[in-house]
């Protein structure tokens, strides 16, 4: 049984990290931390998410600078806080031996310019980015099993990636023509804040960061292609559904496509892919998986795909690379 | 042409008061207000609402402690502010001769204790308090005439009183039993403010203030017989909708309900009567309506009031309090 | 193993009942079947339900009138159907020997006239309605370990029974007085179909079937008190809030009535009681509980008890009926 | 005063036409009509859309095969039916002298193939098809001052088209890349009718029609380049957000982009324009205008239209035609 710790437990990822966690058979909630300056330090996490009564009633430990005696406590550690926030803390856990899980955005690309120019900090902890594994997990299989480090991919990169990756890598698009990425995510994307613009009357359906969210560069830099990327605020609380138009190379053909996702995902049990139609976002919330169909007509392409952003967009797949790394089933409490 | 200052325009109220404003024919809107301190001082009311731009994108303008210049341009005021700054600022206004609406609670109840019990300050200007007239439009038509001040009731005690008063001044309930209203508000009654519960994915149905809200003793005092007043939060931006279960005297029937509110309502043209049937909430969302219907079996009564907490719960009926004021008709700028 | 079959697989409950079977150990799903009328007839159930893709791709079998092949095959029915077809079916399984949850109204009330007056057909099988063990799961622990027949009741009985039976057993209530049962449902009440009323666009709050309600003289009759009670539909696809007043009897507090509570339901896995507050709508969707909470001032009680309308007021309490009666864990497979 | 009816009133684009002529100083409701056949012949129009009630409570006559008489007592036909009937309805109108707005599909494109191929029809109006005039009221002001049939266009043309226009007529577009609109509607978009996939619990973001949707070959045609359109549906009742992915012409800025629309737009009243920043959905509903905001970086141009569905995307558009037809001003009625 791995002890694990959850930093940051009282957003929306970390609640449902918690929830994976509680079910999981071989991983065990060892505690549950916020940071000591949090007003949710000292509450139960059931007090914040009472869907989870009776469930996880542990208590948000404060958790102060030095978290080295927390450190020895613990085999695995969840981070689900801030970019600056883990960006600082993982270090501290990987020196103690624990294997780190960072939802954040602080070690997902290992370019020296990046954080500085998207992020608004300077990366201190070069060593470590360049041997964190980016946990895109249905392509990252081999380097997750000897990995400490795992920065999982949030919730636009992990649905723009899964449908473009394999058109990329089997040489299916038209480099003349830039991928249109046209995402739409639920509000609990934005955390779980007080916020004018994620109040329930101030939400509808708006796009946000036209050519300047900083997932574009993300999802470019590990595609190894450029793209654009249009996020859009929608009114729900879950899920994100993206739609990607692209241009196929003269030649390729519907059945090439699908053979091309069916190669890359046959068995990979958190994709589901479309034989006809493509998804809608019912299809995914509240599930861990990434839901993909497509359409062709000529040289044009249109792959939409879906997940929820809190599952396999956060917390599913930190569990996900968990599984994998550890060598359990990849499905373990997931399903 | 009345000039007319909303103080408080960047709220949900005040943004629907400037929509009416901007229409009346009669009245015109001189200035927007807010607080000194505010963020949205000095932003056009359409950045805030940007369903108004092009229609009113006036300044907000910052408001100081002394208001003494900006009455004397103004004929009428609108205020559409926090409990206690309206408990200071009315009195300023009405000594300079302005004729105030106050959408706040702080002249609502002339009763000494009252402010000190429910709102937590004490209240300094008992004669204003006094001689302030309660706006419930539909009963209030001779007083409002006169009126300096005028106290337009919120949304829960608006569609309880509009539902209820009928009944109680006709003598046709059973006094030993209290009507029990249950009522469900929009999301917008809490106002416009970045707030952890007011945010998208915080929001449920849920009850709140169980015998403890501030509305509950408003209701009874103006009534005149007690109530239990149970509120709710409901997954909706706008509206209300209040289920009241009363017991009925002896012999009371169908009938007789019917045609009390015939005759309180039949010539009071924002209170829609339903010859059968309750209204749903759709009804009256974005009208200036209160809607009333009701099922009688046995002694059981149980009457369905519906409004748009933030127009006949708020901006519509203080302008509906403004045209009967001033001799328009009543329902000039709102249909 | 026990051989399961789920009769009307195609509506939501019928989905999430193939979902808890699919999950659970001793207990399999051996085939779904709908109506041989339907046009899901020969769909596979995921083609209907998209998040169910993966997990349970079992067709939708015609079922005939002739049962009697089917019944041999199978060791245990759902019924997910509507009421007449329950009524008629229950008997060919019943007489094969299988154990039948029935999740329609036609068997829940034993009663000679009940069925001819809110249900709109005469009953044919007043032997089995006279065996049917009614599967309020807290209340019924006993007679279930023995039915064939098991009558689960529906959502707004559930919630209401939950709140008010341990209150009603324990004397605590004042006679004089109905307790008032405000209830909102969720959209999914009203059934998987194509019908104007529950179409987007015309969803919105609003009360329905005030004093007519078939649910009313089920509550009344299975708590031997009269109530009034009104339901409504809510803008939210899943669960149940209801509110319910009640007077106490004189000198009982709300000590007592948390004492009654906790009495009720301290070893009852599926129901959570709040020691402060009252439950929101949000922390039982998808979950299979059932939460309840209260406040006392003087005479007055007010209950709150939410629950998801698919889970605890159908297919989670069918499962935990169907545990009780094979020994298993009562929660297994639902948490 | 001009007499005018209105021809499927039943539904929601009919409901908002009979509010808007309800309170039109030049145009007079003489009639609404639905088709004989409908089950809402005899009732009132407030019967099916409540926020009606008191303010367009005219029954809805049945209206049989031979129009010829109704015809003679309007001036004005209104005709928000399905394709095939206006169709076939419009040339009767036409004959009897009326100006008749069609807000269906059946008149929009003056092209053989056309209908037979998106519309599963036969067109028999040629004559009538080819001097329809297409009613995108900001670029046909002179056209639609002599026309006597108006084909209104509906809400993903309009939207799409109004924001295209101004870059293809004045050239700003690299012909090699075809504009990607994609746009999400709300669930009003689908027609006032019992549908399984409007109904409340089926309805989720997801694209449909991908490839072909009818709107495509409109938006074609009229704007005289090929696009790809995306249509999705939203999970809100009312308003259409697109969001538009084009090429500029190299050496285009963004200034050239805006001095484009603002030339267009400059003196239209119904297009709000945005000088930073793009609009949200909320920023139209139940508004009259189409707000178009846009963001360039390089030669990438995303350019988003917000509109009503129901509003400029059908009525208001049509009662905007009415009024340039009839030399009123634009706005009448619609502010």
């Amino acid at each position: 049984m791995l002890n694990t710790l959850i930093v940051g437990a009282s957003g929306y990822a970390g609640a449902e990290l918690a929830a994976y966690l509680n079910r999981h058979p071989h991983m065990n909630i060892a505690a549950l931390a916020v940071s000591a300056q949090s007003a949710d330090a000292g509450k139960r996490l059931s007090d914040l998410h009472p869907q989870l009564k009776g469930i996880v009633d542990l208590p948000l430990q404060p958790m102060g600078d030095d978290v080295s005696e927390l450190a020895k406590t613990v085999d695995v550690v969840f981070l689900a806080t801030a970019h600056e926030v883990s960006h600082d803390l993982a270090p501290e856990f990987l020196a103690a031996g624990c294997v780190v899980f960072d939802l954040s955005g602080a070690y997902r690309v290992n370019q020296p310019e990046f954080y500085s120019r998207y992020y608004g900090f300077e990366h201190q902890h070069g060593d470590w980015l360049a041997k964190a594994v980016y946990g895109l997990a249905e392509w990252q299989g081999e380097a997750l099993k000897h990995a400490q480090l795992i920065a999982v991919p949030g919730c636009y990169p992990t649905a723009s990636q899964l449908a473009l990756k394999p058109l990329v890598d089997g040489g299916l698009l038209n480099a003349e023509q830039w991928p249109v990425i046209n995402a739409v995510s639920g509000v609990s994307g934005a955390g779980r804040k007080a916020s004018l613009g994620s109040s329930f009357c101030e939400v509808s359906l708006q796009p946000y960061g036209i050519f300047t969210h900083r997932h574009q560069p993300e999802i470019a830099a590990h595609l190894g292609i450029p793209v654009i990327f249009t996020p859009h605020l929608g009114n729900f609380a879950r899920g994100i559904l993206a739609t990607i138009t692209c241009r196929l190379k003269t030649g390729v053909t519907a059945e090439d496509v699908a053979e091309c996702y069916h190669n890359a995902y046959q068995d990979k049990p958190l994709v589901r892919l479309y034989d006809k139609g493509v998804p809608a976002l019912k299809a995914v919330v509240g599930l861990p998986f990434c839901d993909i169909g497509f359409a062709v007509q000529g040289e044009h392409l249109i792959v939409v795909a879906a997940e929820d952003n809190l599952l396999k967009g956060a917390a599913a797949q930190a569990v996900q690379c968990a599984n994998i790394r550890f060598g359990f089933s990849q499905t373990l409490a997931l399903l």
